[in-house]
């Protein structure tokens, strides 16, 4: 395969775009065969990347940083369907026209996700037999982590949507390095006749698969004891999972700083718990750290969350670099005729 | 008032009839003007209380725990359905006959939720306004804690539904000590744009009710930096928030502990963290410690985790016995009327 070329739309993000220029060129350093193309405000981008090395006393090969300018900003409050028939020149559109067009081969944004997800499915298309793109992650358990979709691209999901959610996790598992990846269904409880209709409806579309390790139903605490690989809900319930984790994390990690200045033992306890303890709230924040991939599209797209540091998205370009090399969206294409038929029908 | 006598289903959840007579005895230790009266098999109750009497080597009073025959048990798969229709003599709905006929001010169960509910609203009705009772249980947050429901009573929740569960939300938080209880419902971001109809529809009745401090929508991390008092969502989200909010709990406590055997340093740092830790990890699990209330019925009815210890059990017993102190379900239906007005429509 020739060098990944990764389009970054600049412009997105709470965090502004000179904390995606950072990102960008601390990608550059680290992987040498990268090339990015930061889609934006060209003047703007220009002064940003020459204050960047500047400052780093560091020079980068004008044919692995190009700048492509853009006039227009999507905002974090635009309602998609604005943006879709306005901004033309936005930066988020202009990004992933670069990879409708093959001058890119992946696109990353921290901006506004269900902007991002009706731009992607204008400019790229979704997957034969896929009506909607979802959108993924890996959640940390205690026997590594699970691929949790959708994470908030589709508010309402039918059975046909959780079901397509799952053959495409399924897949997306595999090609990232999961043997006969276990997939579940989150629900409120593991019987068969819990839930509501929607989740009991794709569990019997579910079982009918032939080739998917479909387990059944798993709860909150099943997903983190590692009990499936793919776990799979619409995307209001995966989005309040992954942000109320991401709270109680946190919130945990403030209650053991408080603890650990409570008296002189607990202080000199904190002492020698400090790093150990540092390197567990990094693991407990997926969401900040991961950037979310959009499974289903012609075309590889990660958001980076909003309020991502440098470390996120940075960690969003590497993940996209990682779906270029495995080739995604072919190998679930590919896999999804296998578990579906040709047609992108149910076999 | 006279002594509060809580009605208990003995022969619920998973950990059966020993655990429940176990924690009964205790609370009747505890709480001296406490009545119980147990509901389940007989000749097994009798047994057990005798067994755990003589190995305490205590004697209670006849008058302060009542054995109540029931001669069928309700199933953790049973259907709603099937529980209504059926199983007349089963120890959940001879629980509950028992509030309905005002020979106990409460009752408490540990057994099927779906059941619980069903015939909670068949046997003791909602109250006026109020089409379905939700779970409410106080979760713990960095300012203390809030109330969050539903919990899973109700997997498919209209606008009209979210708007109730608020009011009923808001009034016990107020009946439970909190001034001017701050409103929120529950969403994938806090833009009015995002989420789905039934939570958009939910903020446009709030934010018309006069004396009610809603504050809009609130995110997972929000629940726990403690943004609101009061969380509002379906019982599908709530559940699923909840048991994966335990679930990570346990898992971030399994990793703290694995930190803490990695060599010497590490060893040490436990042994002087470990009671700090100890007590933070309780109090991280509000599921499986503190009952969950049915709100809107006409009478009292608090749910137990089904997978509850004898500490949790007794936690629902205090629970239920706090509710009867503050008359919960008359305050309720006293401030809804004045919210919704008096014929339960919205003014």
């Amino acid at each position: 395969m020739s060098a990944p070329v990764i389009a970054i739309d600049a412009m997105g993000g709470d965090f502004g775009p000179r904390c995606i220029v950072q990102a960008g060129l601390a990608c550059l350093l680290k992987h040498p065969s990268l090339h990015l193309a930061l889609v934006g405000q060209a003047s703007l981008l220009k002064t940003l990347v020459a204050e960047e090395l500047a400052a780093a006393r560091l020079s980068v090969d004008s044919v692995r940083l190009r700048i492509v300018p853009a006039t227009e900003v999507v905002g974090m409050d635009d309602k998609p369907t604005q943006v879709l028939r306005g901004k033309p020149d936005s930066s988020m559109r202009v990004a992933l026209q670069l990879v409708r067009d093959s001058q890119a081969h992946a696109c990353v944004s921290a901006g506004n996700t269900g902007a991002l997800m009706a731009l992607s499915r204008l400019l790229l298309g979704t997957l034969a037999g896929i009506d909607r793109p979802a959108m993924i992650t890996a959640v940390p358990t205690d026997s590594g982590h699970c691929h949790l979709l959708d994470l908030g691209a589709n508010v309402d999901c039918t059975a046909e949507h959780l079901y397509q959610f799952a053959l495409m996790g399924a897949v997306a598992a595999e090609a990232l390095g999961t043997v006969n990846p276990r997939v579940a269904l989150l629900n409120i409880g593991v019987e068969e006749i819990k839930g509501c209709q929607q989740v009991k409806q794709a569990a019997v579309l579910l079982q009918q698969v032939e080739g998917l390790n479909y387990i059944g139903f798993i709860e909150g605490h099943g997903l983190y004891r590692g009990e499936a690989d793919v776990v799979v809900c619409d995307g209001f319930v995966g989005n309040v999972l992954l942000k109320s984790s991401e709270g109680l994390a946190e919130m945990i990690g403030r209650r053991i700083e408080t603890l650990f200045r409570q008296g002189l033992l607990a202080r000199l306890a904190g002492l020698l718990a400090a790093p150990l303890l540092r390197g567990l709230q990094g693991e407990m924040a997926p969401a900040k750290l991961n950037g979310a991939s959009f499974l289903g599209l012609q075309g590889i797209v990660i958001k980076s969350h909003g309020g991502a540091s440098v470390e996120g998205l940075q960690s969003a370009i590497e993940r996209a670099m990682q779906e270029i090399h495995e080739n995604l969206p072919g190998r679930v294409r590919g896999r999804l005729e296998q578990l579906m038929g040709p047609e992108g029908h149910r076999s």
